[in-house]
């Protein structure tokens, strides 16, 4: 069973993910390792991967290809290594002034195509949407079991963004504690609350609405900008403009928008970054306050373009050098409604 | 002038360098140049950096070389690219709902030796050590400039670890405002001692001493133990076996057991982990409060063995491949007192 460990001096909880554990020797194995070859998340190789939790199947009454076969347009899978646990229960314990628990969590995998080399600003809006609802069902899901506090869905794109399979996928965490960025956000939203009475992100998104300096995109519900103080080179926020907390609860117009704007930043990125790697990380409430009105979901982009990774982890000093107006201007510029880019 | 800049919601402020800001294709050249190239870190090129600001070179009564040439063992001098500008006054702003000020600081580089091949570990002992008075040095000048809170020294080393030149060096940044992640250290430490009246470092040696499960090394003053909730696989810690909050305030005796203990981790990580780049972190107190009973000053490694970064950056959420007692076992049991090493 992997453990939970909390850092005692700042609190913060890791996994010690035991049942993958790393000799030396085994790092430099850590790299993408399908290139080419067998890939357990193509049409064909479903009993590859642990059965099903959710896939979506065209056609309608028992028209539809059966669990686990082919036939699918997006499939969900529990993590063939998952960093925590599904069995039992936290056992909360001391190690002397140590705090631990069992690593008990969901680890989920959301192939997002069946295409092997299609990647997700490729697809049709209408399938990206689809892995926005794949994203909700899971949600709605995994929040009856009251073990779980958050869900954190994320998608590494790019060798050195993390990813490890190169087929297009996103992953989903199902947590027993909130982790503590997470904590830190919604505190602060909280304060700034408590303070103001109006919710953060919304104020960010009139501001920047109104000065356009950071805007990268706009439609009918999303609105993509760089933010005031970002940490990372062309880090990015995509916001619903309307309030929102959680993820799970919007409506089925805000997926259809966030599926554009997903499209959008990624194939103006690809233009502008050459097709960076990249990591999008949902920010949503905890599953059991998912309604309130001092957070407001999002989700945050972040392509992998500078190496000072240890000394920012190890300080929380971040040093930008690219100013968020410009990026964004970047990335505004990008002309990605091109005939020959509507066709991709 | 770079700008200061604060994420409303987190409260985590973060330079925006524009001095050296970057359009989309400079970063594919944010790599090491010069290898085998020319190195102002050198001797003969003093004149390519800027004037130093500090100097050991051995001989007394005016028999030591002059000033930005060769003849030092350790040499001091500003950044030739600052992230901050050493002029000026912080100028307070809003833009809007956000906060800014001037990026006010100083940014050094210690250049620790004058051999362009060599690494920190195969530097002798007491060079090892000079580097340690380089940095008190450094600390005790600018601590009389009233303007600056925090000063934070580091080292990259490899390119990804986020080195851009070779030639060993360490670097000093001074910042007039306290790093979030520094905050929260202090004030998780303030915590537990108002709560047990003890200092949580001082508790976390005598309980690793106790039990010596992820105990790496230790010598007269220094224990170098891998941390109970490690972010990174093979992560590890330096800590003074005596409190001591504020790394400028230590004895002589505390630099000369630090000095070996650096060297004996970086040998054994070297053995273990076939030289793997890694950043090293001094965390020591505030310049205006350097004596509490609360904080201990001490040194985080962390090698660079794993690629997630911008995911774990995005949510402060880890996932570690590697509990810290087989990690501690395997540098504990790397031997490098073999006759072999002790030549290098």
């Amino acid at each position: 069973m992997p453990e939970l460990r909390k850092d005692p001096i700042i609190g913060r909880w890791v996994i010690i993910s035991t049942d993958r554990a790393k000799r030396p020797t085994d790092f430099v194995r850590d790299r993408i390792t399908n290139k080419g070859g067998f890939c357990p998340f193509c049409y064909g190789n479903e009993a590859k991967t642990p059965p099903e939790v959710l896939a979506y199947r065209p056609g309608q009454n028992g028209n539809q290809s059966l669990r686990d076969t082919p036939g699918w347009t997006v499939r969900v899978v529990p993590n063939k290594f998952p960093a925590l646990g599904i069995e039992g229960n936290l056992n909360r314990q001391a190690e002397g002034m140590f705090d631990k628990m069992n690593g008990l969590g969901a680890h989920e995998v959301i192939i997002e195509t069946p295409d092997h080399n299609a990647t997700l600003e490729q697809m049709p809006e209408k399938r990206i949407e689809d892995v926005l609802w794949a994203f909700r069902d899971r949600i709605l899901d995994l929040k009856q079991d009251k073990r779980f506090k958050y869900i954190l869905i994320f998608k590494n794109h790019g060798e050195s963004a993390g990813a490890s399979l190169e087929h297009s996928h996103a992953q989903l965490i199902a947590l027993p504690i909130l982790p503590k960025h997470v904590l830190e956000e919604l505190e602060g939203a909280k304060q700034y609350y408590i303070y103001k009475e109006r919710c953060v992100f919304c104020d960010i998104v009139r501001q920047e609405l109104d000065n356009g300096l950071r805007v990268v995109a706009e439609n009918d519900e999303m609105l993509t900008v760089a933010p005031f103080a970002p940490r990372f080179p062309f880090e990015t926020w995509i916001l619903p403009k309307r309030h929102e907390s959680g993820f799970e609860n919007s409506s089925s117009r805000v997926y259809e928008s966030l599926a554009k704007a997903i499209k959008t930043l990624l194939q103006k990125a690809d233009l502008v970054l050459d097709n960076p790697a990249y990591n999008l990380v949902l920010h949503t409430s905890p599953l059991q306050e998912a309604q309130n009105d001092h957070y407001h979901w999002h989700i945050e982009f972040m392509p992998k373009l500078t190496k000072t990774a240890g000394f920012e982890w190890g300080t929380g000093f971040y040093i930008n050098p690219t100013p968020p107006e410009e990026a964004a201007r970047f990335l505004r510029e990008a002309n990605v409604e091109m005939p020959a880019m509507a066709t991709r």
